[in-house]
């Protein structure tokens, strides 16, 4: 039986979402089936759309992104574990090759949920399940049970030139 | 009228061709039109099968993989000029709102073209277009021109432990 491996897409650089979409077309054109949950993000994002071309592709939005600039409330905190429970029974079923938890990573870090909640999804997994979890800030102990972990590191990036995010290329 | 701006995914890590993938899709859910361009790649790769679920999305690969093993042959240098051809009309022809080069910068790191010939036809585009170049070794050159640069560092990767590329997942 194949074995499932868990990715981890991190650090300050653009291109952790972007690199999991990818890889999630790159799995639909081999004919696997993925679910994509993201938490964090807000509403707009043109990836809602992509389930209307790929089959196989569930996309799912936990939450609302707009508590980054203020305090996360409850409503927060309660979306965003529904999310990881809707994440976990995705994982367990064995109905999917591949999972991704988009910003978790992030979610992690505004304490929306405990990183050993995590990892006990993870470790409960349907084992030929992939998983691929992004977001800045990834913890040691995702990066310790993660098998590849790559750094998207910011060489050079225009927001700071004062570019705003655009539909169909960050958002 | 709206700019379109360079992209360079670079690095040793995984996730560059992932991430122009991931690009292009958030682009074709956004209603725009891709041209994705693969030097060096081998022709086994499962994301030749996009254009078959994404309307707006050609994707074409120039040349053979194989001679990473080996030194170019005067075939490999013709097939991947041939390629920069292609991707020169795609950038000026304006049909296209995002153009990929993907290994572009191995395909410079292996002498196939020079440096200045892609730094001429990103010049020559329609200055809508938006640009991403990916591979290891990109050169200071194409650094000093792209205006989002991002470093795929690699930390971890189950490569290091004997795992194969897997269709779907790596290819």
């Amino acid at each position: 039986m194949e074995r499932g491996y868990i990715h981890v897409y991190t650090g300050n650089g653009k291109g952790k979402t972007t690199a999991a979409l990818g890889m999630s077309l790159r799995c639909i054109c081999a004919g696997k089936q993925v679910f994509f949950g993201q938490f964090i993000k807000d509403w707009s994002y043109s990836e809602l759309k992509a389930g209307e071309f790929l089959p196989d592709f569930e996309i799912v939005q936990f939450g609302r992104g707009c508590f980054i600039s203020r305090d996360p409330t409850e409503e927060d905190r309660r979306a965003a574990c529904e999310g990881l429970i809707r994440c976990s029974q995705a994982l367990q079923s064995g109905e999917y090759d591949l999972v991704v938890l988009d910003e978790v990573n992030v979610a992690l870090y505004y304490d929306l949920f405990g990183v050993a909640d995590v990892i006990d999804i993870l470790e409960r997994r349907d084992p030929r399940t992939e998983v691929v979890l992004t977001g800045r800030y990834a913890p040691q102990e995702i990066i310790d049970v993660a098998d590849l972990v790559t750094e998207m590191r910011e060489i050079k990036h225009y927001f700071n030139e004062g570019v705003e995010a655009r539909a169909g290329i960050e958002c």
